[in-house]
Parts: structure tokens; C-alpha cells; sequence
């Protein structure tokens, strides 16, 4: 199994609900630092996964939907915690969409899986695997 | 498939038996930078993995049990060659047993696995992965 | 010259006023990686800059003042833009104050400066140094 | 499942053929950041899954048929991409014969995969993973 | 004194001419992952050093101006080997240039140096420091 | 200013005198990662501050001498406490000793001054710089 990864990132503000969180439900932020990968079986005509240009350019397009934003405010996230391994799947949804609809070349409808990665600090991350 | 991972880190001393050793058979010691990765199919009702305070505060008490000792002198690794890659075994296994106990939270029973990486420099790092 | 740096991190929501900050000047936040830096010409009589446990202690004492905040709401930051180099000298007055105070102990006030680096993403971060 | 990751890099130049590669397809050059990771279920005799130091002097072996060339004139990747992922599976595929001819031991024999991966810059690396 | 500092990469081949290079005198390529530092005395009337975004821009146009080439085959660098070392100094002149254009905004001259760090692998890095 | 460092790492064991210590005052080790810049006002006749290679060689032979060893056991180190920043000084002293032995080349005798680094972990480093 073959995988590339891009790395871009997006600046948030947001709080959450719910005990557990602590001083977390208060209005904080963060800066993500967003991986996405990109799997399949066998490499295409050109040798590769994806184009990694094309594979960057998709991600900061998606990125750009949320960054310097205050995601409490935004409708789609109404009511549900934005947690950095939610807000992994809905970046790696998105993602999907976009290879799906075509957006990273024809070759790469080929494609096996998709996981994303926020690191919200040095010290913490999560993740979202999903196939297509 | 998400996963969450914290990061901290251990101090230990420690020596090899086995020629494969070579120079490691001397009495030397590590830094480990420790990744403990949390993963579940599905969220909780909080929208989360796991608490990522909580998670960091559990693996800090693995880590405390650990650090600042000479890992040759304790009885419970008597016998027992404490390579990078047996140690992530060691600390997963205390985490998964932290989970079974409820120290992590009700929901974080439902977990499907736990992956503890030990990075021993900038050049090597060894990973223990299992399932709950 | 001796140094001694330690690592801890911020979440923080902020907002900015001036055009040059484009769509910064809405609401959104940043995760800072925080290192703070003790320099002196001569080590103390345990042989050290600063006690590395003690240095982390008050850093992360100086973050809990901020951390899961909303800047824009913080009397002591109004009308002020909290840019990372801005909120950099913050941090460095505010660590100098400790050592000044004696929080860092008594050999610490033999410091000769702080330096503080905030990074906010993977590809950008700033400084402020300054002597004690 | 354990693994133990080694790393260290190559410098090459190349070129690609193909529109999609833009201004790649002109000779330029890259640092291959490169990490192999070895796998198996159960640990040896002598409780690791490879000898640490000779995983790294194998990794370097592989690498040293590579770097400080310029890959458009090596023989053996005539009319080929040598894209970062194509990279990963020569080297993957490549360690795998020195594992089966015993360049890692005897024990070595019982790993169940390897995985390579190649960080061609801070934002972006591919990976190829394969059973032995 | 305040910095701030940009990171940006750029892909090359070249090879060097000197005995002491070894191997390197063939043609072979690099990664540089390369950091850009602005320094000045006083934050300006918007609390920056200067604008993350822009001197992120020209950073960039200053890398677009070699990245993806053969620095062999440049005239600028007819008999001049591009060391590490040697490329910082470039990039750092031609950003200074930039500076005194103007084209990092006004407030920008009052800079009072630039420093570039370019990292070759994840064991080697070479800097260029030098006043504005 | 030029400046190029080179990375290697040592693990040794060792313990501390002194309550400041706390629990570091039982046997533990370390993991350092060391970084050794060298600098100069002005490039060699072949453009370099130093020969990459010989800085590494050089680097590696000074760490070969501790690495894999109980500090506490040589007797160089005896009533010293060898925390990260005096461990510092003791390379970088021992990294100027072989520069004016000129083993880093001739034109190596014309830098200016040498920066050693140790990181402990992800969230601790110590430095010590000096003039050649």
C-alpha cells in the first residue's frame, strides 16, 4: 500500500460543552496542524498517489472554509462539539467529496483511503481514517 | 477509524545482556519521548475520543512509575532485556489496564485499541500496538 | 554564555484591528508553543543555569494566565494587538518579574536574560528577547 | 504488533515526465528524510523486534546506492518517475531482500513487514508498506 | 529585541568542485527547508515586527526564483559553489533588497536585520545573519 | 555572520547531588540530541563555513567518547554534577580542542565560535557557546 501526505494549517476559535472539557468550555482557540493522506494499492500512469501539488492545493482549499474563524458561529457546526478528532473527519469528509467530485484528477477516484491528522499542540494530536 | 494521542516523556537508566548489544550492554540510560494513541470506531456522546486531559494525566502516572530510575534495579523487569520496543509493550499494557479500570472515563471502555511509541532519538523509535 | 529552554503551550482566542491583518482581524486563535530561554555567563553552584523542573513550573504558571482565554477579553490587553511578537514580550516581562520575585530561587536572580519564541503554526514564529 | 523505526536521508537529483508535474519536470533535486520500519507480532530471544544498529547500518547501506546522484541516469530507473512514492518501494523492496538474505540477523527472518517512508519536505512525504 | 520568522522550502540540484566535498562533487539535489528571521528593536504602529503574511509572500517569490532548477545551469552562480552556507547568504541579500523596495510595506525599513536558516536533512542546517 | 550545525545524539546514564534535583537525584539516564554550530565572518576558499562531513565526523568522535556510558563512573566528571548545560560546555570545549588541533581542516582554524546544544526531551534543551 502506497500513501503521500500534505501539510497545511488553520487558526480557529472555539469552546466547547460539557464537564469534561474543564477550562476548555471557556472561548479559546487553536492553531491545527492538518495532515492529510492519501492511500491506494498501485501508483497511476504518472508513478504516483496523487499529485502533491493538487493534493496541497485541495487541502488548503478546504482549510480555508474554517481558518480564522470563530467555528461557534459557524452554522454547519451548530450545537456539536468542533473536538480536534471531529473536526478530523469533517476535514477528511470534505476531502472525499472533493476526490470524488473529481477535483484531484481522474486517477485519483483510484483512490483506497483518506486519513487526517490535527496536531492542536507539540504535545497532542488526533486522527480520522476513512475509506473512499 | 479515530484515534487521539498525547505526548510526555521518561528518564530511565538501564544496560543490555546479548552480544547484539554491543556497547549498549554498559550501564547508559534514554530519554523517551512517549506517544500513547487512543483509538475507537465511533465517538462518545461528548464527541470525543477520549479526554484529552485525562489521557495525558493517565499516561503521566504510567510515566512517574518509570522515570528517574535505574530500570535494571526493578523487580518487575528482573530478568527481562528493557528494550525501546518492549517498554511501548509495558506502558501500553498499564494504560490498557487503566482503561479496563474506569481511570480514563466510563465512555473510554468502549476503545478498541491503544499504540504506545517510544522515540529514543531523533534517529530511532519502536511501537507497541493492541487491541482493549 | 550558558542557556537553559523549556517547552510548554497556550490555546487562546484573539482577534486583530488594522487592514494589514486581512482575515485576521476576525475572531479565531491559535495554539502557542511556548519556549522560554534563561541565559547567564557562569553556572551556579549546582552546577546548573536555572532549575529545569522550577523553569517549567513558572512558564507553565505564566500560561495558566492566559491559556483557554479569549485575548479580546483581558482588561490588561485592551485596545492593544496581542500579535505573537507582542504577546512574546509579554510573556518575557512577566517570567523576568518571577525571577525578579525570587520564583525561579535565589541563584536565578544571577540571570542574564530571557528570551521567549512563540510558535503558532509549523511555519511561522516569533521572538523577544531581552536582559534581566 | 511491535515495530522499530530507523532514519536517516539521501540527496538526489531527478526530473519527472508529465504535465502534471509542472516545473518538476526540469532537474532539480531533493533531501529524503528516510524512515524504515520494521515489523512483527512476537519479539526474539532477545526481546527486541531488530538490532537497532543494524537496522540503521542496512538503512544506510540501501541509501548509500542512492545518494549523490542524479537518478535520470541510473541505470536501473530507466523511463521510470522516480517519484517519492516509487522511491519508498524501491527501498522498501530492497531492504526486504537484505532481511531474506539475512543482512539482519536470523531472528530477523520472523518480521512480518516493513514500511518506508520518504519526507521530501517539512510539508510533505509518502510512504509504501509491504509484507516480508 | 523582537523576531519574527517565515519557513518556506525550495528543490535544486547542483554538485560542488573542491576535493572536500567527497561524493557531493556529483551532480546530486536538496531540500532546503529554509526559515526566514526579521528582527527589529520596536514593535511598529500595528504591534508587529512585520506581516507574517507578507514576508511569508516574498519569502516565497525569493524561493520561486531557484526552486525546481539545476543551480548549475544558473549564470548568476557561474563558479561559485552553492554550499548551504552559500545559499543563505543569497537569499538573505535578495530579501534585504526586497525590504528596502519596500515591498514588506513601509514600516518594514525600520527592520534592523535578517537571519536565513537553511536545513539541508534533519542533521544539518547552515545560517546567514546580517544587519538591514 | 555564517553558522552550520550539524545533529548526533549520545545516551548516557548518571545522577545528580543536590535537593534542587528532586527525584533526578536517583540514577536515571538521558537521551541527548546534540546540535554543534560553527561559525565565521566570512566562507573559506571553497564557500563553506566548515566541511559538513568532517563537522559530523568530529561531532560524532567527541559523543563516542561518553555515549552508551555512566557518567557518574568517569572519573573526568568526578564531583561534578553533569547536568545538560555543563555537559555542553564539555563538548563544545572538547569540539574547540580539536578544531585548533586541526582536525576540522585548516581553514577551520579561522571560526569564530562554536554553539553546542543538548535537547534532553521535547520540552528541555541546553546550550553553551563560546568564542574559538
Amino acid at each position: 500500500m502506497y500513501s503521500v501526505t500534505v501539510r497545511d494549517h488553520m487558526m480557529i476559535a472555539h469552546s466547547f460543552r460539557g464537564e469534561v472539557f474543564g477550562p476548555a468550555q471557556r472561548l479559546h482557540g487553536a492553531t491545527y496542524v492538518v495532515d492529510a493522506t492519501f492511500r491506494r494499492a498501485e501508483l497511476d500512469a504518472d508513478n504516483i498517489v496523487v499529485d502533491i501539488g493538487r493534493a496541497a492545493e485541495e487541502l488548503h482549499a478546504v482549510l480555508a472554509e474554517l481558518t480564522y474563524r470563530n467555528l461557534d458561529d459557524e452554522p454547519g457546526f451548530a450545537g456539536m462539539n468542533t473536538s480536534t478528532e471531529a473536526l478530523a473527519r469533517v476535514l477528511a469528509d470534505r476531502l472525499a467529496d472533493r476526490v470524488h467530485a473529481g477535483a484531484l484528477g481522474d486517477s485519483a477516484r483510484a483512490l483506497d483511503g483518506i486519513t487526517v491528522t490535527l496536531h492542536e499542540s507539540h504535545v497532542a494530536w488526533a486522527s480520522y481514517e476513512r475509506r473512499l
